[in-house]
């Protein structure tokens, strides 16, 4: 008869995998979990950090508006991409990464509405720039498995935002976490933004948010995991379902996309909320957090 | 050049859909949502009712004790299987379905502890013996397209949970909700387990949680949506965050499996939890529940 | 730390499952492998035999005319819808079951042509009907795990062809398998027919045809499996490569869906080949059956 | 009503995707396709080019040994990585990447052999001193993203592969090879391995292969697809039957691992086949590939 089972490595964490290949990454012990702060903002205690701002810093004026508005609503984080991989080559003036520009603009907006930033970087030749501006480095979904990328980002000794791969594995995530914390980096964030899967229940919408991964994750490894529902839905009226969610489930973090003018955002204009809605959600995800024993406002 | 777009139908609802084809599970209009009573419980309304109990009706002292600890607890309805697809035909003395029997202790689980029951059903003949019981009949996911039984079902004018097959999209599961109505049935229950994914982080877990279809149901139904946690993570330390995160993503009702000795329980023992863990995740489903504007505890 | 792996089943079909559960179904050594004649046919030798016809039985000369055409192209079996599942529960003058009165067609079609017939059956009250025709009785995907219906149709003795569920593992097909065995009905008939996947291509395709499941299958099971690429890829100019690539891949048998106007088809349009692609696909299938050892053609 | 339907871009190729951003990918005419030389190897003919090696280059007289063999067999380009993204960031001395001495042995196989050569490229700054040697570069899966390299390799103006990321769309897919085609570079070969999915069959198998890609690519691009059934299936007696069915589904390419002891590979050592396997492979795919007016061997 065929043997079906053996000792090689499958799709999920094994035993094996925390003891000899996620040394850094798991947990020591089953209490342990990851407590720092970036930014005078602490991460895996009872604050849960709400990141905030546009899918693209579209213009000098738009971010500082934004961060402003998010700032005031209690977001801890802007976030907005200056450098953005995208799916075709093609830019159009509207549809277009606006670079070294863009990542002064992040600059100039952090110190208008005195919010820390993130923002994704995707060339080593940009860590200096980018790192000079940025309080948390992103790898974005699409580069979670450029481990070149990764290791140069972990010798900046910043905190990293690693995005989860929609394709990936919890097992290939942890593994690319495992990468920073090598180099001695121990500020990781994990962030699930949503996978392919099977059916996602609109015709326009690409990804599925997995929050089965947040009680997963946070049983093997002492790292905090963030969730972004507005790449994982795609779509703007399932953000707040998904975030009250999020915070539910133990999420050590939220990212929210928020644009003044969602119809009219440069890109993916379907999944950015107003800052009415951005508001209103950070009362809600705070009610929520309490009645978890954590919080989201002060 | 090819042509790729056309005007059939695809993997997801579509507006003709809605129209054309889930004419009575469609919306009306955006704030069009069922309510309705079942056995003095309300769904569709601020309360966010709550089914326990275990997999199956292993003996008529064991569903008595657990009818009395869950409705203590504050749960709505008892659940519990007298018959129960297996994957396999070989029963053992522990793992066999008790059928008739079966049916014979939930009706005096319900008697003595006063809860209402809700049980699956898995074949027309047992119709009568199941409603004479029941309070609402239920179909299993790997019913969900068994339209017969489904329409036999209806027939009985017995309120109908409608679990989702873990391979099936919402649009076909909203086509199954059709049948019922169709039947001039009104009472449907939704209820969303777990799908099969490309990754479903433990390798004993078969299946993911999808939460994301209970803003995207609630989006283009007005029928009330239950999730079950338990089903869906097939692992105990899973079931209370995944709880937690129903409540906060609005579904209208929880399903989680609770045995005394759940390591002894005759199948599936790494999902259910024991009194103690119910009785905690009650409480916090409540505390999640008021955070939203609804309520799980009276 | 935490304790991933244990000795419960999962996702996949293990050495445990093969010994203790698919005691009948699985190979009793490595070259095990079933063979059995059907009307004449053999299954699980050199012949690929082919299933060809239209999605429903639609009229008595529709499907009249179908059956000697598939006949002279060398096709083995008939197939055809007289019962069928349908997403929705509405009925067109077109889109309609034929029911009896389709079966009896079929029996007028078999008899004209001489071609054996297999044909979907969805309740136990029609076995009777159905059996009195068919050569072999179809399971269709969505009552995969109606395992009542199949536990009644294993038990007139009847070939009995297994559809995959488009959500279940190998694991699950397998299972549903050994109730047929378990009934000492050694003529089963495993038939994959695509899956539910994260992506299918087209937005009008469900389903993604699984091939490594032949080999997949043919390493556990000694039952023969045929595939069939009409259904799992619900595109016309995607049949023809698939059935060729299902016979290099070691496909014991090939179900094609064909009508006389495709456009025109009552159900799913967008799938039949046409009288002339049929067959010149059968000829192609010859050719690549030959390549491999085996045949389709005399 | 809600209305689901839009105009914006969903998971699957669209007609306006291939008029507006697919510009230099899609087909200009159904019977439109590419055909170039590589190293006096055709793609897009007649010929399906076979690439064959190990996963990794482990030493210079092991990879001149395979080089040799697999030449002998007939393949027409050696395979074998001397920078390979690993999950984990341990390395043991078995499990290493060989780097530039992996490189340089390359070397020594393609002239000792006489066999051209493909190896994947990870970082920009290597690109030199692969495409010394290498006669195609290849962009592994979890590269397929990151468009700075794949432009950065598309500027050398060699020959590239580009593999699918087991968890892209197809659309995805053509759209990073139309950042290659769009500096100019026209000698793109895609490369399917395998992707994300609900069942895999094997617990320790991560992928599917998925073949209904192969005519869906052909339907809508004009460039070379090839099939690597090895990394797909990671489970050497799958293989073969999947080598066979791609190049029946009309695969312009096939992709094996072949190692002399393949128990003992550095990596994956459940996948590659011996020397006896290949060839006995080149047969079969030859024949196949002539039952369907095409061609392996001389």
């Amino acid at each position: 008869m065929t043997t079906i089972e053996n000792k090689f490595p499958g799709k999920d964490v094994s035993d094996d995998d925390l003891r000899t290949k996620l040394r850094l990454t798991a947990k020591a012990n089953p209490g342990h979990r990851s407590r720092f702060t970036v930014a005078g903002v602490e991460f895996g205690g009872d604050l849960v950090p709400v990141f905030a701002g546009p899918n693209m810093v579209e213009s000098e004026s738009l971010i500082v508006d934004i961060a402003k508005a998010v700032k005031r609503a209690g977001a801890h984080f802007l976030r907005g991409g200056a450098f953005k991989p995208l799916t075709f080559p093609y830019r159009s003036a509207k549809y277009a990464e606006t670079r070294e520009e863009g990542i002064a603009w992040l600059a100039r907006a952090k110190a208008v509405a005195g919010i820390p930033v993130i923002t994704e970087i995707m060339e080593e030749k940009y860590i200096p720039l980018v790192a000079g501006v940025a309080d948390i480095l992103q790898i974005g979904a699409r580069n979670m498995q450029n481990y070149p990328l990764i290791v140069a980002c972990a010798r900046t000794g910043k905190p990293i935002m690693l995005k989860r791969h929609f394709g990936c594995s919890l097992r290939d995530w942890l593994g690319a976490a495992e990468y920073i914390l090598a180099e001695g980096n121990e500020k990781v964030i994990l962030c699930e933004r949503g996978i392919s899967a099977p059916h996602t229940h609109r015709a326009t919408s690409r990804f599925l948010l997995d929050l089965q991964v947040v009680p997963a994750a946070q049983e093997v490894t002492h790292l905090p995991i963030v969730v972004d529902p507005s790449h994982a839905t795609f779509w703007r009226a399932w953000v707040a379902p998904m975030a009250l969610a999020s915070v539910a489930a133990g999420a050590d973090g939220v990212m929210i996309e928020v644009h003044p003018d969602p119809p009219n955002a440069a890109v993916d204009p379907l999944q950015p909320v107003d800052y009415a809605e951005f508001k209103d959600i950070m009362g809600r995800m705070d009610a929520v957090a309490r009645a978890v024993g954590r919080k989201v406002l002060a």
